[in-house]
């Protein structure tokens, strides 16, 4: 169904060669990391090597598309392509992901043919979340949920942030995550203030904060959630913190819907970290959309004009990180749905302290 | 010390911007995500963003470079870069890994920059192990072999590839991995005739093949091994087709050393399986070079020229696949000397019987 609706998109005077991995699997299922999809008006092919071959006919079965294998008969890439594409079309390509090397090759083999940006179409079908790629987002937040929910009472000074991440990423492999959406970012103290930072070998202690960012991934889509949480007791200070934080993202939600831009929706987030004493600590943007990569269209972003409509995956994770303070972010999935939003990510918000 | 070395290559009138994540590591120390570093004849800028400023400020310290985080200042990186880059000089840059899509916004911020393909400097730097990368490599090798040795014992009729799996990455990580080297191969029966298959749910039985390939990560460097035992008893073809392989990797571990080829070390295992009955099922090329990334260059594959030289850490892993019977590979990291090689992997290789 999605090879045929590209091919309608592309007309019949020209071919479409996808090289992006996740938008391999999103047309054929194929998850193996070495194959190009060439689609031309009337037929598709999956170009791949010996190691993939077998693979790819097991899980583009019953695809209409023809699988290649290449290297056996020691034909380079871009020849295989060359010979599979029809002559006198145009081919467009995936720009942001081909190559400048492969680029040049591939116009080698294709002297008389005009190699053009193909448009946005991938982004935004992957955008729109299916039925069974909804249920697999779903299965990944009730895991993650699940494993927040059991780790948490198990939380106590002196462990690391390590050791926690560890139990963390165990427990979401035993409730059926295919592997982590990402490695689990696991920040305890002022290292919470490293929006991407590593769990170390640091020691929990009094006081702290604990920034928690981590995800599921079940049959290739992906949970992304955040919570912030203090351990022992909370400081005035970072109780207006976090709870500056927490407005900015509520505000965040409450704008967001179809229609909306991610432009407005990061503003509404922003106004409020701005107009805090906090303004110099803001992240840059507020959230993605998620699904076979972590980071997809559409983005909230200053700038970002992408609408947001019904059956859109995003993540909503404002964010302040202070060097030397801590940072705190709280982050969840949402489903834009034909009247609003559906918060997928059901674990409170409200400032948590634990080991108190 | 990398950057200075680049540096005089680079002489007075070009500049070099690298984009691939772990050639930034390499010469930065950065292991964050989202980078670019430009080296100029007289400096070297590592530009990031807000997300991972501070990690760089930390991992760089002490070198030669200045931290640029661009997107408070909302700038593009294109912008950033042509901002830096010193007029009427070239800018090399990785056409191997820098998109089309990058090239265009470059080359529009810097019209009057030749934008030109930088030569193999790095590949050819990372190639030769230092005494730290060494270390590293051998802790992941060691490590990989310790947790083979202890899950060996343990497999059992009945279990399932993704129990094993599972079994084999857990004791990767508590003997001290920091990452799997990459997703672990570990399949059953005819399974193993996917030379990159993923564990399944498929259930050990009396006579199945069992082939696992995997390895440890340690600061960033990896391990790659592969062995395949038979389960309760072998039959005399499987005894056959095993034996083919060992001499095949037998044949191109005995031609390898320093200033040997690629394409010769490939060509000595091929010989003896395009020799053997099993001609048809042999796989292509028999290995590469490991270290930041799992396939790093030298390949050992037909009509690669690269020269082994001391120091160089690569695999050699000739395979048979026949679909339907199952699959054998045997592989082993070793390093080039200079007087030959070390064979670093020193796990049994003659045909062991598990479960009998």
């Amino acid at each position: 169904m999605r090879l045929q609706h590209l091919q309608q998109q592309l007309g019949s005077c020209q071919s479409l060669l996808i090289t992006e991995p996740s938008n391999i699997r999103y047309l054929s299922g194929f998850t193996g990391s070495a194959a190009s999809l060439l689609l031309t008006p009337q037929q598709a092919f999956l170009i791949t090597d010996y190691r993939y071959t077998a693979i790819a006919q097991s899980q583009c079965a019953g695809q209409p598309l023809a699988i290649i294998c290449r290297d056996r008969a020691h034909e380079s890439l871009a020849a295989c392509i060359a010979r599979l594409h029809p002559t006198q079309q145009q081919l467009l390509c995936e720009f942001d992901h081909l190559t400048v090397g492969f680029f040049q090759q591939l116009q080698q083999c294709l002297p008389a043919v005009s190699l053009k940006a193909a448009p946005n179409w991938l982004a935004q079908m992957r955008a729109c979340k299916d039925a069974d790629e909804l249920a697999a987002t779903r299965q990944a937040v009730t895991i993650a949920e699940q494993a927040l929910g059991w780790l948490l009472p198990k939380i106590q000074l002196g462990m690391t942030e390590l050791q926690l991440a560890t139990l963390l990423e165990q427990k979401l492999f035993e409730l059926g995550a295919e592997a982590l959406a990402f490695p689990t970012i696991l920040l305890s103290g002022p290292r919470s203030a490293l929006p991407h930072g590593k769990p170390s070998e640091r020691v929990l202690q009094h006081g702290d904060w604990l920034l928690l960012d981590f995800g599921a991934e079940v049959r290739g889509y992906r949970s992304d959630m955040t919570r912030t949480y203090v351990l022992g007791a909370a400081s005035t200070s970072q109780r207006d913190f976090y709870q500056t934080v927490l407005q900015a993202q509520l505000a965040a939600l409450a704008v967001a819907g179809p229609g909306v831009s991610g432009h407005t929706v990061n503003a509404a987030a922003q106004q409020v970290l701005a107009a805090s004493p906090y303004a110099d600590y803001a992240g840059e943007g507020i959230g993605h959309g998620t699904g076979l990569v972590l980071h997809e269209y559409p983005l909230m972003r200053e700038g970002c004009d992408a609408i947001l409509q019904a059956g859109m995956v995003v993540t909503i994770e404002p964010g302040l990180y202070q060097a030397g303070f801590g940072g705190v972010r709280i982050e969840d999935d949402i489903l834009i749905t034909e009247t609003g939003i559906e918060i997928l990510t059901q674990s409170p918000k409200e400032l948590t302290i634990l080991c108190n």
